[in-house]
């Protein structure tokens, strides 16, 4: 184990994360609060702790894929152990676990709160809470490689297990040019939104935490109520818009950049991700009508929850818990569902589900006329039987740790919709779930152990099962 | 297709079945009930079926691997329409299609019912509804295969599409012996257990009805409250080690009397279904002793309850609705679990959840060490990478087939626990789940249509996928 390589990548992100912090202090000086101070303090520790851990210049600046799973796993637990300061230091959220899992769930993009009421916090805090939406979104290590300079064979195993989906595709040769790209259509689409939603009527505070929270995936809001709190079609209508286009593979943005639309018309994954949205929708909006007014409110309402649960947002705009029982279970099956690879959003991805069903069809053929060989295509590309045999795995794999899961957040002794849902919003990155983590509800309820495995599960979908689960293998610790 | 062998096998099966009949109607005559008469109409009308449909022998008596499918899926469901006249015809069950879902659960060895009051019907009938579940649990195309003379090649399509598990051996070359041999064990061990009921206090008839559902691991009782009602910890243990030992695959009793001892104790199959019982066995006996007088209490409906879920019974002796969520969480996981392969009980198999973890752990190796090749054995044997495959599969379609049938079954607008736990207590052949349809409750308050949804789901379980599912492909059913 390259343990002095690993330390040093560490060591870059949490100047990384102490540079990032000081737009929070900038925004908490603006505003006149104390709570410069907490972020303050918070970005000196993490600065001191970068430059400790990147002292020593690695001779061997190798990273095997192992070592690679093993950095950003670390990268994501030290980073949101030091993202956790904050909170504690200014006493807004006195346990350091709770505030754990509220800096684990933003960074992860997953929304989950413990807050009971996140209107007494003071803006410069609320702030570094949505910014870690925006961080976690496009993932830290993809940005540190537009400034780190290590050889693009290794990136690449960093960025593979930071990036959502079964194959990372290089946008061009070069990988940190690659990141870059991401992060420059990231960027300006969340300028976008913060305009749009400032001429929409937010101020530019709102505006600008809503933007993160949105192009994160993430769902962490300014309000209590979420975004039912502005009851504003436009706002709803913006923010709807955005969530739906952050969960798209940002290769596509490239792509359309470059003027290839054929090929981002043949994307898959992109039609059977907009077909999911507008089925779900309509399914929806059918049941939910005798509980609104109109067909209009009825659409509206359906549109912006359906957008939030596929694209693992979690923002609101009503109580799910009160919805007929078809479509929370709809918007159950879209939390596994999840948004399009190569996104910010979470779950199994659009892509996976695909590529599941074309192989199950595939499989089906086989049984019933053994002699014939099929290859599965995707986008008109040949899809290798590895990619395949990987997505079967990370299907049982993924499913066994949320069986898990529930099994050890039962332990609270909740009922099966609070304890099942929670886990599958925390390992899917959505943040609400039904029942006590409903819309309306948090999870400042659970034991500190559930907490625990919660974050674990936040971390386990965010970086997709391996990086973490590597860590709980014995041997891999063992000297070679 | 070559209709005129399915048709003529079709035919046979409705003869046996018939023949079956004469034993309820045997019971029915010897109480003096009218119900004879509605078993009889059924038992002439079922061989009249039976002798048209194998009017004309097949010059042609190849089945192709798609041909064995259909012939399993249609007798099944043709059995279960005509097994359900009985109970029509005697008014019993008014409804044609609550008649259906019942026999249905009998055959599959669901033990779902739509009855409200069991103890009101005529003994003759329970008969019937119990002795469905014996003939369902060994399937009834072994039995035919004993008697009807198709050749090896071909009889292994249909054993394949019936018997329960990731593949299926023959014990003996020939296949109508290894039929026979299967046969003969499962009758004699049902014996065994109505002799060892009667000497625990049972009548002949009440033991015979127990046992049936024992044997198949079915769980249709002929008291309200299931076996909670003798509340006698002899019967309490004997159905315990029954329904244990019937979850075993059948093929290791053979060994034993083989005198193949090594061979049944390197079973790994049968060491993690032994170990998975008791590790749940204790959390669950750990977790409820709050709500019982004594350890021992507390022991002995924790083994029945997870005995009787594991094998997928679903006989009860206490309501677990009002065990601690951690116990109810347990007993979810294990419904999917399920029995070993080559039992009488359904779910996943535990070979099959042994087959995933083990190519799950291969998986993760590869990806750490991408230039290692790793072949994965079982009992020593190498497991062939097409096996490894089609359990996968398998898991993904089970799971879809689930997760679509949560979802019609939403409709009704009951709770998710009751909504999820009714597709789950179906599909995986278990009867009872929680919330409405739990031990005390029962599937009388859905709609026609989640009635239909679930009585596929039961033969979607029971025929484990295949022969069900191709019966919805249109391609099939296309002239060559």
């Amino acid at each position: 184990m390259n343990y002095r390589m690993i330390s040093y990548v560490l060591g870059f992100v949490l100047k990384i994360e102490a540079a990032l912090m000081a737009l929070a202090i900038a925004v908490a000086l603006m505003y006149g609060e104390q709570s410069a101070w907490a972020l303050g303090i918070t970005m000196g520790i993490t600065l001191a702790a970068g430059f400790l851990m990147g002292l020593k210049k690695p001779e061997n600046k190798t990273l095997h894929v192992k070592e690679g799973l093993i950095t950003v796993a670390l990268s994501w637990i030290v980073m949101s152990l030091l993202g956790t300061l904050p909170f504690f230091i200014s006493g807004t959220i006195p346990s350091y676990l709770d505030g754990f899992f509220e800096v684990v769930s933003g960074f992860t993009t997953t929304g989950a709160s413990i807050l009971t009421d996140i209107e007494s916090l003071p803006k410069g805090i609320l702030f570094w809470r949505s910014f870690t939406h925006w961080i976690g979104g496009m993932g830290i290590l993809v940005f540190v490689l537009t400034i780190l300079p290590i050889s693009t064979g290794h990136s690449l195993h960093l960025m593979r297990a930071e990036s959502p989906g079964p194959e990372t595709s290089k946008l061009v040769p070069n990988m940190a040019k690659t990141a870059k790209i991401l992060y420059s259509i990231y960027f300006v689409m969340t300028v976008i939104e913060i305009v749009a939603l400032m001429i929409a009527g937010m101020s530019l505070y709102d505006a600008a935490v809503h933007a993160f929270g949105t192009a994160g995936t993430g769902g962490f809001s300014v309000r209590n109520s979420s975004i039912a709190a502005y009851d504003s079609v436009a706002i709803d209508t913006i923010i709807t818009v955005f969530m739906i286009l952050f969960g798209v593979n940002f290769s596509l943005y490239y792509l359309l950049f470059a003027k290839n639309f054929r090929q981002v018309f043949k994307s898959e994954e992109l039609r059977i991700y907009i077909i999911t949205i507008i089925v779900s929708m309509v399914i929806v909006a059918i049941n939910i009508l005798p509980l609104y007014s109109s067909v209009a409110e009825s659409v509206r309402y359906s549109t912006f929850q359906v957008g939030s649960i596929i694209t693992t947002t979690g923002y609101a705009t009503t109580d799910t818990n009160i919805w007929p029982q078809l479509s929370k279970t709809v918007l159950i099956l879209l939390m596994f569902f999840g948004a399009s690879a190569g996104s910010t959003g979470g779950g199994l991805k659009a892509v996976r589900v695909l590529l599941l069903f074309k192989s199950s069809k595939r499989d089906i053929g086989k049984l019933l006329y053994p002699n014939t060989v099929k290859i599965i295509r995707l986008d008109n590309k040949k899809v290798s039987e590895d990619t395949i045999s990987g997505v079967k795995t990370f299907f049982f794999i993924y499913l066994m740790i949320t069986a898990i899961s529930i099994f050890l957040v039962s332990l609270n002794g909740y009922d099966l919709e609070t304890s099942a849902t929670a886990v599958i919003a925390c390992i899917n990155n959505i943040g609400p779930g039904f029942g006590m983590v409903g819309a309306t509800g948090n999870y400042a309820g659970f034991s500190e152990f559930s907490k625990i495995v919660l974050s674990i599960d936040m971390l386990v979908g965010r970086l997709e099962v391996y990086p973490m689960l590597i860590l709980f293998i014995p041997s891999i610790w063992r000297k070679a």
